[in-house]
């Protein structure tokens, strides 16, 4: 079986991407972060997932975004409700986040001789952040090739795959339901409370809700908004 | 004046980027990675070094690639003696390093709102890594443009400064001293001993030994070997 490298931050996207990956026939290695974000609960759900979807191994690797600051996501900014979405660049942005998350992921494929990175970027229903458009993640692939020892023997050829960059919210619903994924496992609010529930009105919230309800199904997860 | 990150190991090379930094009037800000290395002496090294050349700040990011595995330099491998330099990319390679620390050093610089990241690779008398080479470092730029808030907004235009990329070993070590740099202050040695002595007989000690040489100057360390 052929490895990939799943980025899998627990939310919705990540763990679609991580089914589309196991459908695929990929040995998935699931990789999640802990960067300081304030909605550290994701960690748990990312957990869930990758015991759930039968991952080859999950490994978490702590890095501290916060030293740089810079993003509501992990300093101290409040987090956007309802609907900063579309007016440019959102503070929820992290500086060069999904750059930083592909080079672990890179890292971890070079030491499994694996040439498949898999990450749920999606430039349809999205928050504007560079780091998920289709340019930039063309433009990852072809330096991942220059920087690697495979790609430079040329044993392999690293490819990032992104299942769901042209879906819509709606598509990535059905998508995961296709797969049978328990979307009960998954987290995707960026300010939830004490006990994990998402707020059902940050960014992440409303393009989540707004995806189940244009898919015509209904979310399971508890919302406290 | 303009802000410049500079990746500082506390090594020659990185040590002599940061003097040329500052020499073209740079205000610099240092960033170093605690990343697992079993030459964590350098760290010292790094903080001597940034200390004495006087930058805005000094960061040092703790990342733990051990936990991918895979090289000599942070798993249970052997460091190799006596050159093995040449007979293709060596063990003591860390899969992705250059690529993880460009991205550290793209967040650090998109919070700054700075264009400019120095690195001290070379691709004359170096040690075989692909991501030392010129091809590796143009594609990483060209991502870098793609993947931040200030290059897609068309606001700056990052550069990937490496100043030392076509000099020989001998050539840094003459452009460090046309810069006062204090060599004493820098560690290089991959597998130093329990005081933080150089090897003298490591790829690493052994480059910088023969640009000393080259450089018809004495290397102000002490060697055990």
């Amino acid at each position: 079986m052929r490895r990939a490298v799943c980025l899998l931050s627990g939310g919705l996207d990540s763990t679609t991407c991580l089914a589309w990956a196991r459908a695929q026939g990929f040995a998935c290695y699931a990789l999640s972060f802990d960067y300081g974000q304030r909605h550290r609960v994701e960690l748990e759900a990312a957990r869930r997932v990758a015991e759930a979807l039968g991952v080859e191994a999950h490994q978490t690797a702590k890095i501290d975004l916060r030293m740089f600051g810079g993003s509501a996501l992990t300093a101290d900014i409040d987090v956007p409700k309802h609907g900063s979405a579309g007016d440019g660049i959102p503070v929820t942005y992290v500086p060069a986040r999904n750059t930083v998350f592909l080079s672990f992921a890179l890292a971890w494929a070079e030491v499994l001789e694996a040439s498949d990175i898999v990450i749920g970027v999606n430039a349809i229903d999205y928050s504007g952040y560079p780091d998920c458009r289709p340019e930039f993640i063309e433009a990852y692939e072809r330096m991942a090739n220059l920087a690697t020892k495979s790609g430079v023997e040329g044993r392999t050829h690293i490819k990032v795959h992104t299942p769901l960059i042209t879906l819509s919210k709606a598509d990535i619903v059905r998508l995961a339901v296709s797969f049978n994924v328990d979307l009960r496992l998954t987290h995707s609010c960026y300010d939830p409370d004490a006990a994990g529930r998402s707020c059902g009105s940050c960014d992440s919230c409303s393009l989540r809700l707004k995806g189940f309800a244009d898919a015509g199904l209904t979310d399971p997860l508890e919302y406290t908004g």
